[in-house]
């Protein structure tokens, strides 16, 4: 089975660089493909995207060294395995609350006796190769989302559970979750006690001897997260970046000549 | 029938901004539409795009005031005519060499007795609504690319084709047709042979009254085009700009943390 | 953010006609959008639509100001959640049966600290404009399909959920779940049982002070509805107004040729 | 090889009921189906429909009784293959305008040594059935679409061209053709001269022994038409049923309630 | 209402072929539908398929006499009433565990009063006919899933379930279930205690008067199913069977050649 | 630029064994390629696929090692760019009859000043990797069918034609061209003259320093081909593997017990 190139830099200490994908688009998810990231997770949940595009996207980064991962809708069985069948090496699962939620997700990824996934990965067979079966477990990585109240009060229950990977912290979620409405919605919280909210987590999952993950939305915030010793930090998503970037390329020609 | 705004821009002495559209992706498309541009092209001609994601495209910027256009795949009239019909408000034709072709180009894109365009507008009458038969001819814009050693050779007479609204040079194609494969491929040309023969084009256009649109990769070289007096520039690419930006970022991360 | 048009007719005492969704293509519903409905209703439980069909819907009715609208399959929190985040303005959730199901389903549409909808309306973002997550509790609607014997028992303690913006009748469950199989299935009731079981849900609905939707076959039916004060009223599938358009068109041929 | 019930209509010297499909969907497609045409043409020239999409229709038509045929884009053996491939039982040309042509369009459809057409009918082989190769000529149709001045000119010729089943007359391009823009543009011309015009086509038709079809926008058209002793005729297009079945439902709701 | 030819065969004491469709693919399904095949499920759970896919598969198999049937993602009533709205005329849900579970499968596949199916057979009216709703019982078939330790435990209370048709035995998960990963992981099972296991389940489905499935993963395997006293038996996967069939092409070529 | 596997062969004198795909399908298309093939064909003359389904199988094959080539819909710019555009490493061109055919074909194929293929291989420059406008002269393959009889009188013509890499013989449509409908349609001529013909080009591709091709419709038939010279040949098409192999799965078990 394909090694995990993920694990295998965490192995080294080092930290993945993760893309964001949520244009459904096999050939936007190629050209992201190039550029350099260590992983690229699909997101199934708010992304526009859908099982069948997930799949192109996933083929078209095939070529690549790129590791296909996917943020799956929510805590569900076909949700995981659905994801895992089409060849991605990693789920990350939103909105776990609880110590059952976790256990729940470890399980739904695991074959029996270690699990309830059910056994059937068509197309992994293919892109992740011979000997899926008795790799899967080591191989693939199964990330928790920390972004709610409750997920904060369970937080030693759910960083313990036996076969998680890692966390993975939802900022905009956190803090709506933590302080109401009283700051802007988005990533690259400056907020101190959401900062120290974040820290919590890491420290957690850390403790617990698994991987932590942060959602941001700069290359500044993602080099800040490594710097707290962040595992797993996302740069970029595509929406954003071709937003962005054309943004600023449409402002600077308007700007010179009034056009 | 809708006002076509880059004409109204025109109207007014302005030139347009274009973008460029090579991700078949009604949603890559609808994120392109709300970066400002008064235009955007779907490039039927080398992007990775088809006639079925080029109508999800025109559908995605609809609620915008963005321009539709098409770059078409050749000189036929099935291509001016589906792409039209599609509700593109204007075409650009690849390798029109000579008058003949420019003559075809605009006879393909107008109806009966001005041209043999087949009447069936089927989604432009939704897109463009009421009285499109009769406005098409002033709002639809009809595009010729200069591009080969023989159109330049032929340039006064294809720019002096009546119902022709204007030219567009795509800087490689004529780069490789005039200078061999002496310099790099690419748009952006800075070898002086380049620039003067781009502007002899733009010249010839003015001269016959007509528009003058070049391609360019960049903001900057957008600008300067403007400044030369073009008026239409492509300024962005969707494949470019994703690319650029992404890479940057996972660069910057790299760099500031050797992840 | 977008104004829901929906909510301001009904802000001016005045019923909202809905149209129905069934084919998953996006040039039906650009067709639909054009016709002069209020809303239109994309039938993610019953139609020949899917999550990717849906946005295509979305974006070819984003011109025109008809308010996208989705009946999702199930309650869950990812189906809500990828209907609101692909730009609809308001969700019909079928088969709320309980207190529990219909604030449940308010939740998974409203932010923290109302509810537990999570952060990411990708689509919705470009679609419905800035302000989105301030102001997406007052503009979209989220409406709970009254189509059970238990819903009927349930009908005031769902009607008073807090934030529940309406209640939708399914005539044709309804009356199997009411009447078992005595009638024929289908919509339009004449039986009176069933026209007093209508009429007790929108008699409950307005005691509540929300808004009542009832799903007709006819706009003969339609018109009936919205004069026994019914608020939203669905006139019209485009499954069965193609159908029927398309029979008679060859039932007249046929009989005045016999060919 | 399936027998082609268009042909056997003709053979009982009844005319045949066409539908025209211009919404690129298999499940409208299915819908149109079981309506009761005879034959449905598949709109590659005008429709919102590629040729993915017109595969899914022929597929979803499949099971009911009905012809599946296709208006290709343009005269070109591509287009004529790929159509006949993909399972159509029938072509309908556009712009054919001289004996060349009319040869061109026959030789494009049949094997050699009888024409051009590349061997290799894919799918074809599983919806038409054994013995396709040496049946094709006998159970496949071949229309030719007069509608120009210039096939006005050659319309004894055209007719007159060995394995021409018929000719198809479109009323919109014959009018901007004939009379330039001195009426409305569309279907069911009521100006003498037009009908004249369609008149002169049927005749000629006749004269040479093919088959005269003709596009209406109506019922009551296509009953005139079939009166006129049309061999086929079209009797409603999927965009305008839709279109016009829901407008009529939206306005008489309005009127009834002031909605 | 189309009649289950499934149902005939059995009522005939006759065993059904089954065919199982893994790549999401009209044209790939077609091919399989003209192959003798009784039945054809298109897989869900475990295929490189999604619902859009799955129309189309239904579809393209609509001209044959094969019967189109699921095996759907997980438990859920959206999940069984998709797959039955869109044409499937059978469903296998897999993981059926408890007796509670197989009354809920039964529960979402029948209407009300003796379940709670949501009526809007969408494409099913067109694909099996007028009388649907009345006789949906007696012709769709529900199979439950056997693949699991708990499944075992409750087998009697499972085939006793009421309105159950059958089960079908799942080989890979059920080893994996029952013997950990002391065996390689697959179909075709030749361990004693396995083939014990599986003679187990087919004698109390029969005990309880339902039919009993096995899925196979060869022509040998499936044949002594049948001889076991299988009554559905699935033969072959259009994944397997192209793979093998090309992978034995290309090793004849390159052993005859060293090519 | 991506080195080309075939040429790479032909360099060490082994012949290249090519599968072929007419199943318009990622999922099939990554199946194929994990056979042994050396190349993989997409057929966009014949085969159910368009240039959207051809793009989603290049990226699917990409993770291979295996060639993408493409089977063109018919000689013109357009086919040609956009094929080699989307990252196939070759194209064949089908009905080349004459020097000025295969010089169109070479022409289309090249940048200037040996060519007018356009610049602007979107995908290409991602799946064949920097370098490309330099090296795509020597790196692609491009082969011309000789499948008629005017192609067999212009034999040394075309074979001849500078730039050409090889030929490719299309045996049904030769055997049609040459023989009429004497014989069945077909691959795998065992008639003399037809086994003449196929040797005769053969050899005259060879005395002019180009590849031989053949397509076949068995491992049996492609050993004799590479038995007699041939440098690539075709064994093995996605419709007739999966078909034979399913229908000789179902005859078998059907034989064993009567099912």
């Amino acid at each position: 089975m394909r090694t995990n190139a993920v694990k295998a830099h965490w192995a080294q200490g080092k930290p993945a660089i993760n893309g964001w994908l949520s244009i459904g688009n096999g050939f936007a998810a190629e050209i992201m493909a190039a550029q350099g990231y260590d992983s690229l997770t699909v997101d199934l949940q708010h992304g526009v995207v859908d099982y069948g595009s997930a799949v192109q996207m996933f083929q078209a980064m095939g070529a690549s060294g790129v590791m296909p991962m996917a943020r799956i809708e929510q805590l569900s069985p076909s949700n995981v395995t659905r994801a895992l069948d089409a060849g991605a090496m990693g789920v990350i699962c939103p909105m776990i609350n609880s110590r059952a939620d976790a256990e729940a997700l470890v399980s739904y990824s695991r074959y029996a006796p270690n699990g309830i996934r059910s056994f059937g990965p068509t197309r992994a067979m293919f892109s992740a190769g011979p000997g899926y079966c008795g790799n899967a477990e080591d191989e693939l990585i199964c990330m928790a989302m920390i972004e709610t109240a409750e997920a904060m009060d369970n937080l030693d229950a759910i960083c313990a559970t036996p076969g998680l990977d890692g966390i993975y912290v939802g900022p905009s979620d956190l803090t709506l979750a933590l302080t109401g409405r009283r700051y802007r919605v988005g990533f690259d919280r400056e907020e101190p006690e959401m900062i120290e909210a974040i820290q919590t987590i890491l420290t957690a999952a850390h403790r617990h001897g698994i991987k932590a993950g942060l959602h941001t939305g700069s290359a500044h915030y993602a080099c800040r997260a490594v710097g707290w010793g962040f595992d797993f930090v996302t740069a970029g998503t595509d929406v954003r970046l071709l937003a962005e970037a054309a943004g600023q390329t449409v402002r600077s020609v308007r700007k010179a000549h009034g056009a």
